[in-house]
């Protein structure tokens, strides 16, 4: 995917401020599984994603997982360069889901052209309203939604995602996109289980009745 | 507190700018418990507060309510302009928390601005980014704190937001700050007063031993 494409606002830029964002971009492919940032200020770059799947999360002290949201096609990701921004906070870590071939904008280079330019700081103002809207969403749900519908919803979104009813998840990793214990996952699923919702093997879920499982989510 | 003290980029308007934000911004009061906004569309305005203070919070279909961040003399509040930012996807509402004073500047007025004027829209972007932090914030609190924590800490903030150590406060009330069914704030504050840390009469909660309570929230 083109650089260009990227941006809407690209043909709003001078032919010097294009040049800059041209010349300076690099090209990066990362196998599944690489922590493509971990919330450090060195290199921070603007991610945009050419193919592959990014999964932004957050991680607590204690070493526990929660995913944010996922970054697909034609995605930007905005908090690898978080120090375009003084009152961003926190950290977000990004990893790669799956191989990734991405643009990698340095957080300076954007820094200035959005200094420069409305329609370039209008871009980051709704890439951070969705992501915002995203968070918003997964914080009702952890608030007023109980485990049984979040997991159920959680097998149906990777279901759809990977394409198949057989996942290859750990209870673990589970647990770390959803922010919860192991053995809170392992009860759930054998009650899943025992409702004839899903069968386990190892490392694997594969969902039996997807019927039960959207009744659940709707309940 | 004047209109331009809100925008440290007033003197990069051009002077017709500052003369469209002067003429369309009012001035308005409102009581103590006022909902301000109800996440609605109309007569939507970013609100400047002058002085007193309000509460930004949302709420499930059952009524339940959290607290998501206070605002203060010299803030900003965007998201009763959200129609500014077409990818905000969710609906905070907004209580006047005492009696406050605010501007009102129509949201059109300044989205107008925004698509004219980087640092104008720039300065959008940084207030977002201060909120969303605050609720990052939140929300690590929600997922990795224990209730008993987060209860001491809410106690101790609004002792020092309210420069008392007698609290004028129901259970319901704080549980609807916290996220939490009142009977669970009941319980944990029950278990307070056994511990020494706090007094408890109808409506009152009074802070007894502030260190035994700072001492929870560093466990």
């Amino acid at each position: 995917m083109e650089l260009e494409a990227f941006f809407p606002f690209w043909d709003k830029l001078t032919p010097q401020q294009q040049e800059r964002v041209r010349t300076r971009a690099v090209e990066r492919c990362c196998e599944k599984g690489t922590v493509i940032y971990n919330g450090g200020l060195d290199r921070s770059s603007l991610l945009l994603v050419q193919r592959g799947q990014l999964r932004a999360y957050i991680l607590s002290e204690e070493g526990r997982e929660i995913t944010l949201y996922r970054l697909f096609q034609r995605d930007v990701c905005l908090f690898s360069a978080s120090c375009i921004m003084r009152s961003i906070q926190f950290q977000v870590m990004v990893q790669a889901e799956k191989d990734t071939r991405l643009w990698l904008v340095p957080a300076e280079v954007y820094k200035d052209l959005m200094e420069e330019s409305a329609p370039a700081a209008n871009f980051i103002n709704e890439v951070l309203a969705a992501r915002f809207s995203q968070v918003m969403w997964l914080m009702e749900q952890i608030m007023w939604k109980s485990f049984d519908k979040r997991l159920a919803e959680f097998l149906l979104e990777e279901s759809a995602l990977e394409g198949t009813d057989t996942l290859k998840l750990t209870h673990e990793a589970i647990g770390n996109h959803l922010g919860n214990p192991r053995e809170v996952v392992t009860r759930m699923l054998h009650y899943f289980h025992e409702e004839g919702m899903v069968n386990l093997s190892r490392g694997t879920v594969r969902l039996l009745d997807r019927e039960k499982l959207e009744t659940l989510c709707r309940k």
